[in-house]
């Protein structure tokens, strides 16, 4: 596996991130810039559909967009004015192809592709239902359903058939959809996972974050709004709101750690986001120490807001290889040990004998958490303070971010107390989630109708979870029985 | 393109060879074989399915099964007791793995997998009419009718809807299909393409030519009977005839060119077909001349057949480079026209000042005669007399063989002085239809009810045509619109 | 490893062909498609070198020609109007990339490549004392030696170096090689190993058989002849002799079996030649049978002598597979057995009952011929007769080709009865040395001066042979002490 | 070509990193860390060469260690309990693999491996003595000029043999050599490239760098010294002076860029050094200003010592994709201007209004620097002030830096005012040769002697330019005839 996202193996993981544009010369061009760009959402696979007035063309790949999307011979095959694109991080075992998006259908008024971020919670439920009633799955994709539900659908028009599909469905949905009329993008009820809107002369593109809209030269416009859907049709654009109105609960982990620092969430800087949380870090637990020290480099806008509030100087005390783009598997069972040093190195000239505060963004397994303390004290350290830039994650994500099982969550299995003494820390403290939302700019987390999806701190989520509710574990993947070999 | 097959330019080409098995350890390893001694009907692509009591598995790839699924990982993988395959030539552009056989469904009754060998002739029209009532196609494949059929049909048992399926279908089909429950071949009312079935200790095997029972240490048992199907379940065969009786019309062009000259079929050895119809093109259309020479490999045995009647020696007058397993793309414009002699040679030294009698089992297009024709006469040769083994090729096939359009068939453009002139030989001349049923054992042929299906040669076609009729050309891909990249 | 040479796994194997031209446009074209040719003489790798009259450029590759040398980057990359390539087949473990010929070197006088067919029998010899003097070797092969002998020389020209360098060496030599000047083809005062020599309008052409010259259009103008030298240079031809002159010993095998069918060897048709040798069989050891079987594919020519001899029809017994061209390795340990099958399969129909004679070019290890001979009668065969169109096999080649060590010889361990229990034939005979030699038009083999080099059949070699009088085994290849990992 | 190197496209590359073990279980694995550890040195090829005691083993190959050599069959194919390694950047075009080092020959004495990091200067004058005299090279590298003057002393002793050898040359080299008898490391006598020993356990190391030792577990034991030859045989370390002593002159670039911060260079921390350079900077060119921001990520240790020295705060202006590991080539050129923004963003909620400093550590040819300036200004910076971590860079590197040019380097055709307006910063200024020294903790220049070679800034070069003086540039490479296609 790929990975260049150093420390990795202790995060959530975004599953998706989504890319569309309309109205284009060389569409696919743009669509394979913006994922791209979206990369950090979902490195496993790539895919890109798009329209020339007549076909749907879609390639898929195995691994990054760089690589697999940037040869010329596959961007001119991808012809034509519309196209939508999707990266992918895969929650299974099963990484075949065909559960790579968009996911396409010729249904019978035409061609229907979809690019999908988040998770359908009643999708196991439905997908029961259609088989019975003769309709074949190629995938094992919870998005499948809804191109399923569409093709099946009563209603005359693609669109009411879209919307009677959306109305069956439960979960965190951001779609970008293609049709031989035209695009359309919308965003589940409450919004959970994001979307935004941008214009890129007369093009109208679609993405998961603005970093995508700033590779491509394009300005930011709007966030599709939680429950909106918006057509592009014959250069017109027009909103619809076929959904009764619900409080939004945007992912709260989209600014603690999904999106590029330099994107903008809900209006609000994601850096300078992460700088108030290290900053109310500082304010809430304070150490006596001498230099704050970041996690490469999830940590680094923490620790430069936790250094500034403190005064106590950012340094870097733990140095990052350049060239961890491929995983070097370590040969040999005498070096095994040597493991997490391939990655990083402690600045030990640095380090020895001071104080240091170690500030991350989050602790999962916490396993990587134990052996960075470790490196800081074999490099000398006196002392090592952890601080931690967002509540304990102590419940799983059914919305379509990769969380290990409850079991596997330190935060599940222990207190504060307990992690401490898990990774060896002198001390450790979180963010509480009064000062998460502090630092997001509220002045306190609504309990009765919450701001934001925060289930994976406070096990309050937002929608019913059919599939998990009624489906034993071991039933929940019966249907799916073919393997790839 | 890979290609062995000598000259193979101008062949009609088998579209398919499938294999089963069931009730044996490790079937895919069986499988494998199987397909490995049927790769001369289909080299363009193969796949096996196993099914291992609970979990199908599927392994497909372009190109030949040696190479593929010769390697442990990928067999091992193919779990189960029991197991089927398919090789595959495509008959156009469209080669996504998608289209690779077998395909798979989960269907509410469980996995059903599907090898075909055949082409479904009104498999458009149902097609519409399935995405029209919300079914949604994965591949451009006919045989995938046959799945969405019994997927959405009313019966219940499985074996009831799958008759229920082919009821609906017209035109040639030998299948295997895998159920939980168990094993089905079947062949359609008119036996158009074959298929037979052995026995290897317990296991029960089926396969479109004996030698692929050979080659597995199997015993030929008998041919699966035109409008048979057959079940195994729970270590029971069983035997259905669930359509009204026909004569049967099995493919006259197995015995002149797909099958292999080792294979048994219909009870006759092939080899010995392909001698007699020699020797009857030396009784209709004898030539003083000094040697008898067969064009590679093809032409041997009516060759063998036609020196032994005529006493004319039989001589190797074109030598083969046994190199041709990968095709030589020529390079530089400067030596492109030095083609044919890649493959072949002539060998002039046992040419040079002789009359030759060059033997062919057919003229498709003619250009490949041509080329060889002039290679004799650069040789030397004092005269050049071609002779084939088979009558004029005439009429496209709709029934699962790679046809050229008409517009390219050399016989449907001219008479046979027309195609003696066309490729430049002293003489031209075809066995007569009589003389083909002849050489198979027939007085003659049955002009109301024929003996075989000879529809190429003759345009006596034995099913409707319905696709052919019902759609201009131009509409025939229209529902097909996702192309891959 | 690829084969298409079927039952090959027991035939001695030729290392080397050779192909070069001089003064042509496009001239590494013109070598790709004679390599292609002479693909029999070694398939593990390839290589070619072209001067485009300031630079010499190489490509090598592990592989076919087919595959690796047609492909237009790499012909366009080799410029020039001169040049020469060379297929291998490597006698030892070593296949490292640095061997594969021709080889290169920058001289004080310029470049210098060299393409080599045979082997040099004191190469060690040479080797060590050059080491000795500080010469560094690149490769582990022979033909290097050739070529510090060259670079180290005191004479002044490059053709003199070249003459001086080559009167030290014994042993087998047809070479090709390139200077800035021009090319230089010659052949050891022998003339083991061939070398012929043809003319393609103003282009001269140097090959290691005459189907190299069919292939580029090109016609056959004489053999180059042992101990000749020729030099073409600024459109002039010379021939040298520099050597005093020996009676010529050319390899016999050649005609046996390592020749194409379609080649002319020493002015006569392989072909003919080995019909006459199936003939001279045929007279020499008559035996009652109903049917006269080539083991394919060598066997063909010998069987089709002994058939026309003896009046029993000449029938295609084993039918090949089209596809062996790559080989099958055969997944799973309960069908390793199957083995043979895959390649061949007996035709049962035409052998069951009947008494068989099985023709084939020589014996070797005899692994092969006894699988033969059960699959005859495991098909039904009464009897099975076996004939081989050479003598035994009795001793090691050490003039570039692969022969197994002598107790791998089964002539080196039985004699004729022996060899026919080993093999489970009803009967057994080879040609004798002196049919060999009358199948050749000599009257008879000359004892004293022969006309070939038979040394595999007799033990007579023509040539000192002093890497293997001087060293013990463990010593040989004690300098070569890099291995590639 | 990979990547990771974030604005890479401006910088010098150090070409070489080595890394050698004796005396230790699984030499090869160890290697295998060391190169990855030191891949910043050399991306392009890196190469293994061990020795088991009775046989060397080599592999090399084009790309990164990951990937290469940490295959488990790859590193026991590297057997034995010594080897030595290089990773390499090529200077030319020029990428063959047998370029790749270890060098390795055969000489009289046993096998011979060289792994080199520097240049000789002398090499092409060498080289064409020695061709003249028989020796043939085998690749273009001035490595092999060593080891062609090894193999042809007059000396008797190998030590003695490759001290006579390294006699004759001129340049910078640190060497890994290894023999039959054991490992030789040794440093030119100026010490211009790096060198460092360490222990782990019984083993011997020799490293480019001390993080090199970090991540095998081993520690720091000293410097080779400039002008040492360290052998270690038989368990024993013996230290050798064989040239005339002189002061040495280490590459002072290896503090401003090549070496990574964690490594400690001449007893000092990297880190540290950088620091110290950016507080210099802030003393001789403050500036008033919002931030300071640094150039990712080589400027990020320069900025940290800027900003504390200044009081101005540190912010991530700039956000590096995570993803920049593969180089995306952007397809179409509509978008092909869009560059540079697909490996790093503005963090424009920061910057916006705001009068920033960019910190960088040195300025090539100065198109990247215009990029990131006008990137700044387009996210709205009010004005951009650029610093440079090292004086400007006039002159060409002869000992083993790749460097542009001369006419290509900004600051050979500018003064610092011009180069501000090529970059069009608001203002520009460099750390002077004076700070950079006492960054160093020098008290200053030692013009006489300086203390390092720091011929790129001052062009005072520490030896003879042989190759350079005597060539024209043309004649430089004639010698080097054969490309490889």
């Amino acid at each position: 596996m790929l990975t260049t996202n150093p420390f990795d193996d202790d995060k959530l993981r975004e599953e998706c991130g989504i890319f569309g544009v309309a109205q284009a010369e060389g569409a696919s061009a743009l669509v394979a810039l913006g994922l791209h760009a979206l990369q950090h959402r979902g490195q496993e696979a790539a895919g890109i559909t798009s329209f020339d007035g007549q076909h749907f063309h879609t390639h898929r790949a195995m691994g990054h967009v760089a690589g697999n999307f940037d040869r010329d011979e596959i961007i001119r095959a991808l012809a034509g004015t519309m196209a939508c694109g999707h990266v992918r991080y895969s929650t299974t075992g099963e990484t075949a192809l065909r559960n790579v998006q968009p996911l396409y259908a010729d249904l019978a008024s035409g061609g229907f592709a979809v690019a999908h971020n988040g998770n359908i919670s009643n999708a196991m439920k439905l997908r029961r239902e259609l088989v019975r009633r003769g309709s074949i799955f190629q995938s094992t994709s919870d998005t499948e359903t809804i191109i399923h539900l569409v093709a099946t659908s009563h209603y005359r028009t693609l669109l009411d058939r879209f919307i009677d599909a959306l109305r069956q469905v439960e979960g965190a949905y951001s779609l970008i959809c293609m049709t031989p009329e035209g695009m359309i993008a919308c965003r589940d009820p409450l919004g959970i996972r994001p979307l935004v809107m941008g214009r890129l002369d007369k093009s109208v593109i679609f993405a998961s974050e603005t970093v995508a809209l700033d590779v491509v030269g394009a300005t930011f416009e709007r966030e599709v709004e939680p429950g909106e859907l918006v057509t592009v049709q014959n250069g017109e654009v027009k909103s619809i709101r076929p959904f009764a109105t619900v409080s939004p609960r945007p992912c709260i982990f989209e600014h603690v750690y999904f999106s590029r620092p330099d994107s903008i969430v809900a209006g609000e800087s994601v850096y300078s986001v992460r700088k108030a949380i290290g900053a109310e870090l500082a304010i809430e637990s304070p150490v006596d120490a001498d230099l704050v020290i970041p996690v490469p480099d999830s940590g680094v806008p923490a620790a430069i807001g936790y250094a500034q509030q403190s005064g106590i100087p950012f340094e870097l005390g733990i140095i990052r290889s350049h060239y961890v783009g491929r995983t070097f598997i370590q040969p040999g069972d005498k070096v095994r040990h040597l493991g997490v040093k391939l990655k990083h190195n402690a600045n030990r000239a640095l380090i020895e004998g001071k104080r240091i505060i170690l500030i991350d963004d989050s602790i999962v397994r916490g396993t990587t958490s134990l052996k960075i303390v470790q490196m800081m004290r074999d490099a000398g350290a006196a002392e090592v303070h952890m601080r931690i830039a967002s509540p304990p994650t102590r419940h799983s994500c059914f919305y379509g971010v990769d969380t290990p099982e409850r079991t596997k969550l330190l935060a599940a299995q222990h207190d504060v107390a307990g992690m401490r003494e898990f990774i060896h820390a002198d001390s450790l403290a979180f963010v509480s989630i009064g000062g998460l939302y502090k630092a997001l700019g509220e002045a306190r987390r609504a309990d009765i109708h919450p701001q934001y999806c925060d289930a994976c701190f406070t096990g309050d989520y937002p929608t019913r979870l059919t599939d998990q509710d009624e489906l034993a574990p071991a039933d929940q993947f019966s249907l799916l029985a073919e393997k790839t070999a």
